[in-house]
């Protein structure tokens, strides 16, 4: 493998010094550019872009020629997991995922298979070893995987939810059989998390991006409990590098403490709290990932540049915080707006690290 | 007016000794409801539902028939305040609220009228009268609006929203024009709330829907700055009688201090924190209503009866506490559910007031 050029994002989620705030945006690879589009027009469904090692490789790569992002994150479906236990995933056109066979009883979650990643989701293997590869150590290739509650939630409910009624029904109302489809998750997670790293990825997140629909206690034992899992289950070290997990549990800002208390390298934060307020109560024990709210994208360049700003001041002077919005970028922004935020980190962060 | 029988919510809310734990329920009078669904049916459409006061007083009593509830809110919609500025409200069957007339720019903003609130939303006045006659003091009568921010989204975008782009652009990008709306929106706010107390309404609760969307800053400049406005409007006394205020920012737990400092009587908390925690953040400045996950409701009454216990014990010995839910009952729950919950706050709680 080539030697890393730029290891300012592995530097900041490890805590240790940087020159400036490194930065890289959740859904970099999505709808807002046109170059995206035209790739998944190609592609034909958004199913075949994700199992096209070629096309999930280009699509990732596409925000680097833009934009001087400090890392890539592998284009690729939080449900690839669900999918290869044989849920039968699909995307119908302007709708969100659809699960052929969702999950309904106690015997169906008995039945579903812990599955071989490393041969079901060879797709993302590959798109992962293809990617490493073309950026020659430009910039580190992030991997990513759906947390356990977070792919639960769409295999019972078999698809979006608002309220999640049949997932939360199944953990009050069944929860040993809740904790059962938890566990092959979480192993599952942890499973394809390490083939990714195998597979060249240099840090991994997990999207917890239900957490927040918990209540506490319920998200302490349905939620946060296997990500912990997964975060002890992970190679934490791959060919003599760290590789760095950062955990982001979107809408449970209430629960930071427990988060920083699993293990993790970094948190993901999003835009309902302060990152000073965040890093005053996790203190020195991981990294803080975020926050800007993505809407500040629509505002024009002089906003943006006052909200980097604002943000990159919150988190303070020091190391430990990698630049992000506080959720994915979302398809009606302009892409100069995203150059705008790219720009104003480079420029104003360094004030931060002197 | 006849005398009050049942004034355990109105003690509760102000945090004065009762003998056992009150409870209401968000959307007690809604669409899990068979009775409702045959008035609504009648009714022809949901505004007219809303604007005939006999209709409106009607479904208002629906559940105090069926449960033992503390109180009874006056049934109503969160965006009549718009409608009565001329946006034009319409409910599309299976779909959420629509205006005919969204606000899209600054002379939009400029020309929204201050309604006289006692003339065109006379129909609420209308039906809170009514229904105050028909209760005859069985339990107080609760009053509500939405927040400025809540009803300023909606008036932007049109409609619903899952991102409130345009609200955010507004904010963000325009931030004179938006408070000139908001300012606009805190004040006909204060006199449609005065003129619900006027017409009999015991206490007044503002729904901040959406203040969860917002940053911290910006929630405290554009949302909660202006429910302060609002409280400190508000007729705090009618006819003798203290009328609590309680105000309920869903998601908005990281902000529990700021909101117990404004004034208000009462917080709604939603079920992502524990009713222990907020009890312990904001001390004894005010009393907490809910906070029960609405899901729960759709496990067997077994489960509800624990989980009600777990929240009883959650905020623990002593007054202050209002059981709801920590937001609406959803169109899906058995009505015997509701019953089992209502039963058991009424069994349970006397042991937390010795």
């Amino acid at each position: 493998m080539t030697a890393l050029k730029n290891d300012l994002i592995l530097r900041a989620l490890r805590r240790e010094p940087v020159d400036r705030t490194p930065v890289w945006i959740m859904r970099q690879a999505g709808r807002y550019l046109p170059e995206y589009l035209k790739t998944r027009a190609e592609a034909g469904s958004f199913m075949n872009l994700c199992q096209t090692p070629e096309l999930a490789c280009e699509v990732t790569l596409q925000p680097l020629r833009r934009f001087a992002l400090d890392a890539a994150i592998i284009f690729s479906d939080i449900l690839t997991i669900p999918d290869a236990m044989g849920l039968g995933l699909s995307f119908a056109a302007g709708e969100g995922p659809r699960f052929e066979r969702p999950v309904q009883s106690a015997g169906d979650i008995r039945k579903l298979p812990r599955p071989d990643v490393g041969e079901s989701l060879a797709y993302v293997m590959d798109a992962v070893s293809l990617t490493r590869r073309e950026l020659a150590g430009k910039v580190p290739l992030i991997g990513f995987s759906g947390s356990p509650w977070t792919l639960a939630t769409y295999m019972i409910e078999g698809g979006s939810s608002k309220t999640f009624g049949k997932a939360k029904k199944l953990i009050y109302q069944e929860p040993a059989v809740a904790h059962e489809l938890l566990a092959k998750l979480a192993d599952t997670v942890t499973d394809y998390l390490n083939a990714q790293i195998e597979a060249g990825a240099q840090a991994v997140q997990i999207f917890d991006t239900w957490g927040g629909a918990l209540s506490a206690p319920a998200y302490r034992e349905f939620s946060l409990a296997y990500m912990e899992r997964i975060v002890s289950g992970l190679q934490r070290e791959y060919e003599g590098q760290p590789v760095p997990v950062i955990l982001f549990s979107k809408g449970c800002n209430t629960q930071l403490e427990a988060l920083a208390a699993t293990g993790c390298d970094a948190l993901g934060v999003d835009w309902t709290i302060t990152l000073e307020e965040a890093r005053d109560r996790v203190g020195e024990r991981v990294a803080l990932q975020g926050n800007l709210d993505p809407a500040i994208l629509l505002a024009d360049p002089d906003v943006i540049r006052r909200e980097v700003g604002s943000t990159l001041a919150s988190f303070g002077p020091g190391t430990g915080h990698v630049f992000n919005l506080g959720h994915g970028i979302t398809p009606d922004v302009n892409p100069d707006h995203l150059a705008a935020l790219v720009h104003a980190v480079r420029e104003q962060s360094p004030a931060f690290h002197p």
